[in-house]
């Protein structure tokens, strides 16, 4: 299950990435700088899209590697670009691509510490369903939100994508 | 697990309950008519404020049912005003909180139906993982989207909410 649900992540990140495409196909089409769709915020106070792309891949990220105990790449924040910040996406994903469900083993039960608390965690089953996962959303719904708001042609198939369907 | 994810979703809409809460007092002190937060919206053909909770609130619901088989409120879709859509989160809060661990056992393999893809389905685990929690935080986070973007005075603390906390 903890491994379906950051399996989910990258879904969720690919996704996102074809969002991304059709914004800048959506700033080409209208003539504007592809900059003022990673820049635009819904409130002043914020973040902005750019920074909202940042904090889902993040949120992914110390999923997997908090669940799991394997190192996470390191980001430096200074993504401006529509290619800079796909480039942290897949970064993102080829981390998370490499976890398998055998590297989830115990992870519900294992505390994980919240570097923000000292001294104080979560099961690995709390951080997943309390945190890592409204986080991970928050910031893709808030993406998806941005480039919405802004014009993008974007409709709920393109946020969910693809079923594990089979006969009912 | 999928319990736990289900008891996330009922935190969640006694967060989004909060929201509102906080939404109607950002009314009052600007003097503005609350309808124009209900009735808000981030895109033209985007569901406003009212249709976001209801969406929320069926994801959750029918999340809950379709993993137990137990029997989900109906809910007429009806609602304008912010103590009509509270009483809806209300409702779907105590349906939810009415199932137990239990009611969840194998629900992971079971194959759930899937009312707009005739003669398809998913399993528990995928259709928890796919479907009802990305489109469940989809619809929260955008609700949440639309208060912040019309000023109300929200942050991280209100969507996340209490965490299971222990020692680490």
């Amino acid at each position: 299950m903890h491994f379906d649900c950051v399996a989910q992540f990258t879904k969720m990140l690919r996704n996102l990435d074809g969002w991304i495409e059709k914004g800048l196909a959506h700033a080409k089409a209208k003539s504007f700088d592809p900059s003022v769709l990673m820049t635009a915020r819904l409130a002043p106070d914020q973040y902005n899209f750019i920074r909202q792309v940042q904090a889902a891949c993040d949120a992914a990220k110390f999923a997997g590697s908090r669940l799991t105990g394997r190192d996470a790449p390191a980001f430096a924040d200074t993504e401006t670009t529509a290619d800079e910040i796909r480039a942290r996406i897949a970064n993102t994903v080829a981390f998370l691509d490499g976890l398998t469900a055998a590297d989830f083993e115990g992870a519900a039960e294992r505390v994980v510490a919240l570097p923000f608390i000292p001294g104080k965690g979560l099961a690995g089953r709390h951080y997943l369903a309390e945190l890592a996962m409204p986080n991970f959303f928050f910031h893709v719904t808030t993406a998806y939100a941005i480039l919405r708001h802004n014009g993008v042609d974007l409709g709920k198939i393109d946020y969910i994508g693809g079923l594990s369907l089979r006969d009912a």
